[in-house]
């Protein structure tokens, strides 16, 4: 540990650019004063090959063209080493870059006989508090007291690397890696690419950031409250919530080990679609439940579909309405939908009551009060940022429970599942056919200005529920098409604050996603509901 | 709620008298006083066609002698019903006789045009604190001052009565329904109908008194340590402790709802191995989980082998040395398993350290140091039962746990759980086959003198690693062959404690059974594996 928190901010800093100052050949052409859009850099700062490389593949392309060496594991990992630098240097999103590593791991690969492993030359990029494979990895999980602490593999990453991948760049994460968007004292602040005003989302921002300014065609995040969904829904790519106890958490470095009322899970941020199928295929023939046996015993089972989809919609979730381009989107995509020959019908999820919800998780976030990463915090005083303070100290379910009362939240936790599952299985009253698929909106908007997530109700529902969700992009900001409702009337102070946020002109080239979700246990039909949902939207 | 617990006491004996009142023609031929082995009562006290009904059948058959009608369910449940009161006259095992409710409802089936349904017309017997079908159905969970609580059905009740089954009577369990024997204040003690000096077991020993008195061909009991599978063991019948959330919990009435680090289960005990099977795919055929979504979302798929078995034979776990009459049975099984062909391993589950799983599983059992528990005692005064102090008091990692505490047990609960499906893994090694099962002993040996049962290892321990578990009947305690063994020296004081109990006089007809163990989630692995031994076993 550090002297002081300022001391571990400088350690960790100039680990990094020690790791950045690799990077060969150095990055060139880079503007004095950065633009407020940087998904353009790439063109003036890489080589046409490197271009090449990163911008040309579907990930099924890329795996294809390594696998029968049209491209050598070298030459793209190299290139997506260099992208990662201009990533970082656009939108601050990486906590260090593998250079040596991921070179020796190409090399190692271009040597083989053979190419062999499912993700064979992969690159992938990866969230910085889970760990890594190799010795001497170490990792701070974004809290000053933890930096340079020692730190090893995970059995999710022993997986992708046993199945032939290249881990190149681990990313930034916020502090107590429990806001929407990334920032930490350790890293600071990462930004959206495409427009530097607003926040990439949390708590897997790096990754977004990475995906965003395509520096990375497939990362692993990790989502308790929306910390895979919303960073994809704010840069405009696939994210993937699975069920929980498919993929393993063993191994990954966070504070209240041993928790267990309400659980996070690692998911794949990416670019195609088919990666996120990829993802859990890989994730789980490898059979994880044979070390980690909190895990379900249950194959990746790819689902298909005999009949047109019955889709519910979820305009808004009867607490804060959605901004303007949200509900754009829904309707895009619905009478998309609705043309192909879907069955939409609503979601009323107010007599569900979201906002109930939303004090039982949070309250179930942080059982002890937040005591335990507080101290962690305070230990070396660092800073305590706003949306920490927001996400413990101004919610107020959150306190130090007795075991009693941690057993009455789990209670209505469970009741409030249940309501769920009868409203759903309700849905097949009228015509005999469920519901497959909730299409709700990934977020209350686009991507918020800095330290303005102040609302997760859109992604945590599905947290303590424990539902699958995967998030697709849809459309951009259009202060055409998109102007502020002036006749909305805000219902409670949350949906005030979140109305008032929005106006056209702070959203310039934001992404706007929506989101999929379906019952626990249906990954694989939530997927195949995307693939469908993407075929009506003409994609 | 009763003014005291002594009021309590009479309110509850004078329902369960009421409800044996109904008992039509009454009982007759009962000997002043009871004899020792109550086995023999039946032929007494019943009419050959009752004995006939509840002894020439096993399940299968008289489900198809319901489902043919050759049988009428009203001849069947009066039957059943009769030998109940003589089971609660014998050993004390009801909590009370549905003698309305069953008629009622046989004559319900009785009516149907057809009959319908997996268990049309089959009586089934159940654990007092599960609840029941019905209005007015009240359940104390064996507390004085829930005593005439109101209570309704669970999930797992009403899926078997929607699959036609008859209830016809409850089962008594422990204060605290955490000893593993059956004694509380409400309704005293239970008694093995072998031997009326031990103990039937426990927690779900009402139960096991019933099946062992034939009063009983399937009953349903609950086990977070043990408490179907001990019980069964002491009464030699079969018992199925399935994996977690496979078998709905939802509506049962218990201590510390929404407890979770540590949970129990559901399951069968019967007196056929088929009733097992039988018992799991009806409930589970019911898809439970689209009401009760903690459940996993997995299809009952019956498992065959292709080959061989390999089993590992667990002689003993490393800290207290069954009596002789089980490892007696452990060898005659074993032996009966290699000459069969299969392959036979040891299991050397010393560096597991089972003494450390206790340690975790207890202070897991009551993470408020018993806090509760003791409040709902407490509160009418009623009498603290030595097993009851046992358990909670005299065990030393039981303490109110903070948050950070529980946390920290949950972490060795799941290192605990990773070593051992890591030395699980490691049986392949040396010949590419994993083992199949372990095998062994129910307890440390046959039913205990009442009060003595201070030692759950030996199904505990697989609560912790949420192992799927069946015990059936082996041998009985034979005074000729299984001789006190006069040359071993306790390791401990737990073991001098089991070794000094033992001597064969105590335990005249007394049942010894063993124990089926396969890894979390290998449910139907267990019982293919259950039904190849008893081949071997010649059965």
């Amino acid at each position: 540990m550090a002297a002081s928190w300022e001391a571990a901010v400088s350690d960790v800093r100039a680990a990094r650019e020690a790791s950045l100052a690799k990077v060969e050949p150095r990055l060139q052409g880079l503007p004095e004063g950065l633009p407020r859009n940087s998904t353009g850099l790439a063109k003036v700062v890489l080589s046409p090959r490197e271009l090449e490389i990163t911008e040309n593949y579907t990930i099924t392309q890329l795996l294809a063209a390594l696998r029968e060496r049209k491209l050598s594991v070298e030459e793209v990992t190299r290139a997506y080493l260099r992208r990662a630098a201009l990533a970082q240097a656009a939108t601050n999103c990486l906590t260090g870059l593998l250079w040596d590593e991921a070179i020796e791991r190409a090399r190692y690969l271009d040597s083989l006989p053979e190419p062999k492993g499912q993700l064979f030359g992969l690159p992938i990029s990866t969230k910085e508090h889970h760990g890594m494979v190799g010795d001497n990895v170490t990792s701070s999980a974004s809290y000053a007291c933890w930096a340079g602490k020692q730190h090893n593999s995970n059995l999710l990453y022993d997986t992708l690397w046993d199945e032939g991948c290249v881990f190149y760049a681990r990313t930034t994460q916020p502090q107590t890696i429990m806001h929407l968007e990334t920032e930490s004292n350790l890293y600071g602040l990462t930004v959206n690419p495409f427009n530097r005003d607003l926040t990439p989302g949390g708590s897997s921002g790096g990754e977004a950031a990475m995906l965003g300014m395509r520096a990375s065609i497939l990362g692993v995040g990790g989502d308790i409250g929306g910390s895979v969904r919303c960073p994809c829904s704010h840069v405009g790519v696939y994210g993937f919530k699975p069920t929980l106890k498919r993929i393993s958490l063993l191994g990954q470095r966070g504070h209240m080990a041993g928790k267990e009322a309400i659980l996070p899970t690692a998911g794949p941020m990416a670019l195609d679609r088919e990666a996120l199928d990829l993802f859990m295929k890989v994730a789980i023939s490898a059979k994880p439940w044979r070390i980690d046996p909190s895990l379900s015993m249950q194959e990746w089972t790819p689902y298909h579909f005999d009949r047109p989809l019955k889709i519910a919609v979820q305009w808004w979730d009867g607490v804060v309405r959605p901004h303007p381009p949200m509900l754009r989107a829904m309707k895009e995509v619905s009478d998309a939908c609705k043309k192909a020959g879907m069955k939409i019908v609503e979601w009323d999820c107010e007599p569900l009551n979201h906002r109930k919800g939303w004090e039982i998780i949070t309250s179930l976030y942080w059982p002890d009060g937040g005591k335990e990463v507080m101290g962690l915090l305070n230990s070396t005083g660092e800073p305590i940022l706003p949306l920490t303070k927001f996400i413990i100290e101004e919610q107020p379910s959150v306190k130090d429970l007795s075991q009693a009362e941690l057993w009455q939240r789990c209670v209505e936790r469970d009741q409030y599942r249940e309501a769920y599952a009868r409203a759903w299985n309700k849905t097949a009253e009228e015509d005999g056919q469920e519901v497959d698929v909730i299409l709700c909106p990934a977020s209350f908007g686009a991507a918020t200005p800095h330290r303005q997530s102040r609302y997760w109700g859109y992604t945590a529902n599905w947290n303590l529920l424990d539902y699958p969700g995967a998030v697709f992009p849809v459309t951009v900001v259009d202060p055409s098409k998109d102007p502020v409702d002036t006749s909305y009337i805000p219902k409670t102070e949350e949906d005030k604050f979140v109305h008032d946020m929005y106006s056209p002109d702070k959203y310039v080239d934001a992404p706007v996603s929506l989101q999929l979700i379906g019952r626990r246990h249906h990954d694989e039909k939530v997927l195949a509901a995307l693939a469908e949902i993407e075929r009506a939207m003409g994609r």
